[in-house]
């Protein structure tokens, strides 16, 4: 189960620039496409002729030809033309509300009369002077929960990732979780630590002593559906911690899209947004590498966590305090999924 | 579902000249093998004593002889001999109506009482000095029936083979469906066009000029239960097209005969004979290659094709004129099913 | 359906030296480990906490360290520690009875409070300066039955390890199958024989001529659950065979223990000890490859075998005289079943 009347990251802009792109979403089969003026569309990936994938087609003057016998859809489902064909009476097949933006492309899975721009997340490192991204994008067959719960809390850092992120501080010292809203933010802050290897990387990147004590700082926030950004960053000593000025401290944002494929496995867009440095490409192909590793590293124990969770289906699981985070967010999910199945079922085809 | 009392192609006599060969058809699992005298032999691929795959072992004196303790069986499905044991009561296995010929095995699979030899399809150009003949297999988990459709609507080939056999005059030329009796054919003739490359290559191996205006024809001829012969070929123009002299056109017809495996994959026999420069062994391997590459590119929207099918199973296809050819042949394959159903149940073990 | 209450050979020492296994064994997924004083432990592989498989952790102070979080299980199921969290109330998970011994990892999957380390077969010759030992582990999708009736019937080494072990002789004698209690023993004898050219190479790994009749023998001893011992050897003729003097003879046991993973898989430890040469390391290294050899031919027909089965489900199989050793072999495994059944459940979690 997962919302659906909302915005989700589908894919990144350079996935469908060459041809069109079928993914799933949601359960949703979508083929991606950009369509007239280079517009990005979203249409079923099922061509109403005779079921070929139209994702294994091309664009056209900005219809989405189909690969097999040259059917030319619309970007709102219905069918344009046919070779020789009249195309009035074609069945329609669903289109998605889908936006480019803040290099993603989003889509809304569910009733597409509900769907609403202004709803999709300001990310606000985009295109801006002061910031730099960089990202990548793993498949992992999980539950898309276990992915908020892992990200939530951040104490498996000092197991799963103990060569990079990963401290005994982590561990010993307690997180704090709020409920605002729709979000939940969980967050832990460490005084007087020796910076574990990645983030000697980044003081070393922010032209900053790697050999210093620092204060460090994790503040993840959920938000609907499934988005967890996470400020992250390490500050000289005695200078204010997470309120030290820019450069006194390595200050940046874990960016988190988990999109539902199907019940079980997920299409998960990670990235981490910077505000040091932030012209230095170098350094961003650099901690791309890095976090993408380290990312790895939680792949397997995810989706053995997710074996193991379907084998033994009737076993409760603990809620500690470490566990809040993900505890209140999965709250925040199921409220939202019960008022989707209380309103009125959309028309479908 | 599929006709059984009929004649597939189940194996080239290669595959069986070395050892026995387990292949499935219409679901049943057979052993093939080269019994006495060499004649082609079919029997269940279950050996009566422990259940061992009777196609692992190896053929001894016209027995097919099991690989694990040595039972022989005869093609009649009843135990010969096994050492050191009285076979006179082990169960019998199903042995199956199998025919050598044409370059073909050809196997019967349902009930064996009706089988009739004159029923195998005459392959004229077997062993034939004015032919010459190349093919190939391939497995595709696809319906049976969704490469029927793609047989019989050729205008798949301006998108899919758009390399190689596909232009824009397919799709612009209306092709005309005749049922006759039991079987279906399509036709499209189109004249005073540009050759693609594939007839281009085939224009040059007859020793023809290859940049010259041609017609060209696609005459698909479905038989039951599930054979696709198409006579292709391109004339000089003004020379009577398909009724040109030899001379003057490249003729030849596209073979193929889908096996179903299971409900959901073929073996998909593939080949083409020719009727100019048969003695070109060369020009044979070079068609044969460049077919295969053609139908390779047909495995992928297929397999997809049939995974979309298998998502959406209550949504309707369309049936276009085009599409005349597959719902014909459909229709013939629906009727055949029905007949034998309604047929006294086969004795069956 | 398995024997739950008796002891399975789980894995070989060197398997957890390093860090801990995950294994199933009887359904049932287990972590194994080294734990306090290098002591071997078995718990169920599922971390109470949040569903980790907790073999991908680490041991710590003879303590199981999930990877995930960081909790401490202890060798009795019982949580630990954890990192700022009270673990008095965490629910318990299963841990079993385990025993290094004979340089195999016993387990006991069954009801934990009948496990009697005295059940534990005796092996002779482990460590014992007249024999030496070498053997190996494969994985097999084949119901640990197949496996027993593979070996209490020999005479597939006449068509499936035709070119090693194999030779007509074994097809030709008759072999005596004798039930002794919960045993049951079929043994084969053949006199002035060719030795088969495994039998030629260890003949001259004793410093005893290869080309000399032999009388050769095979005792298969089968006890539960699915413990095979085969005694096999050749003396040169005229000695006494089986009862041959020490320097007369090739002597030595083929060591199989099939330990259930699913209703369809094993994890088969195969191996042979030798009473001859036994120093010889070389020789045990050249005996272990060819086993190895001979063991993996098995494997496809086994596997195979089983597909078999499972497609025809009601197919009787046939119990001819040479199979009655599985045949008794399964008797005893359906009493012991049948007794766990019909005794009290244990008490799970």
């Amino acid at each position: 189960m997962f919302p659906k009347n909302t915005w989700y990251v589908a894919a990144t802009p350079n996935e469908i620039d060459e041809k069109p792109l079928g993914r799933t979403v949601c359960g949703e089969r979508i083929a991606f496409y950009r369509g007239a003026e280079n517009k990005v569309a979203a249409v079923q990936d099922f061509c109403p002729h005779r079921g070929a994938p139209l994702s294994l087609g091309y664009v056209s003057e900005g219809k989405l030809v189909c690969g097999y016998h040259g059917l030319e859809m619309g970007c709102n489902g219905k069918t344009v033309a046919m070779p020789g064909q009249r195309v009035g009476g074609f069945p329609p097949i669903k289109s998605y509300p889908v936006v480019e933006r803040y290099g993603f492309i989003w889509v809304w899975p569910g009733e597409p009369t509900a769907a609403d721009e202004s709803k999709i997340p300001v990310l606000e490192w985009y295109d801006h002077p002061e910031w730099a991204y960089g990202g990548g994008l793993y498949h992992i067959a999980c539950d898309y929960r276990l992915m908020i719960d892992n990200l939530m809390d951040l104490t498996h850092e000092t197991y799963v990732h103990s060569t990079s992120i990963g401290q005994k501080e982590i561990d010993e010292t307690p997180c704090k979780t709020v409920v605002e809203g729709d979000s939940v933010v969980t967050s832990r802050f460490m005084n007087g630590i020796k910076p574990p290897p990645f983030w000697k990387a980044a003081l070393r990147g922010s032209n900053l002593p790697d050999d210093q004590l620092v204060d460090r700082w994790q503040i993840c926030r959920f938000t609907p559906p499934s988005h967890v950004m996470i400020e992250v960053g390490v500050a000289l000593q005695d200078h204010g911690g997470y309120d030290a000025p820019n450069d006194k401290k390595a200050y940046s944002v874990v960016v988190d899209f988990i999109t539902p494929e199907t019940e079980t496995s997920i299409h998960y867009f990670w990235g981490m947004a910077r505000k040091f440095n932030p012209k230095d490409k170098a350094l961003t192909a650099t901690i791309r590498e890095g976090q993408g590793k380290i990312f790895a590293e939680d792949l397997e124990m995810l989706e053995r966590q997710q074996q193991n969770l379907l084998t033994y289906p009737d076993r409760k699981l603990l809620m500690l305090n470490i566990d809040a985070g993900g505890v209140q967010s999965r709250k925040i999910i199921d409220r939202l999924i019960a008022a989707e199945l209380a309103a009125p079922a959309p028309a479908t085809n």
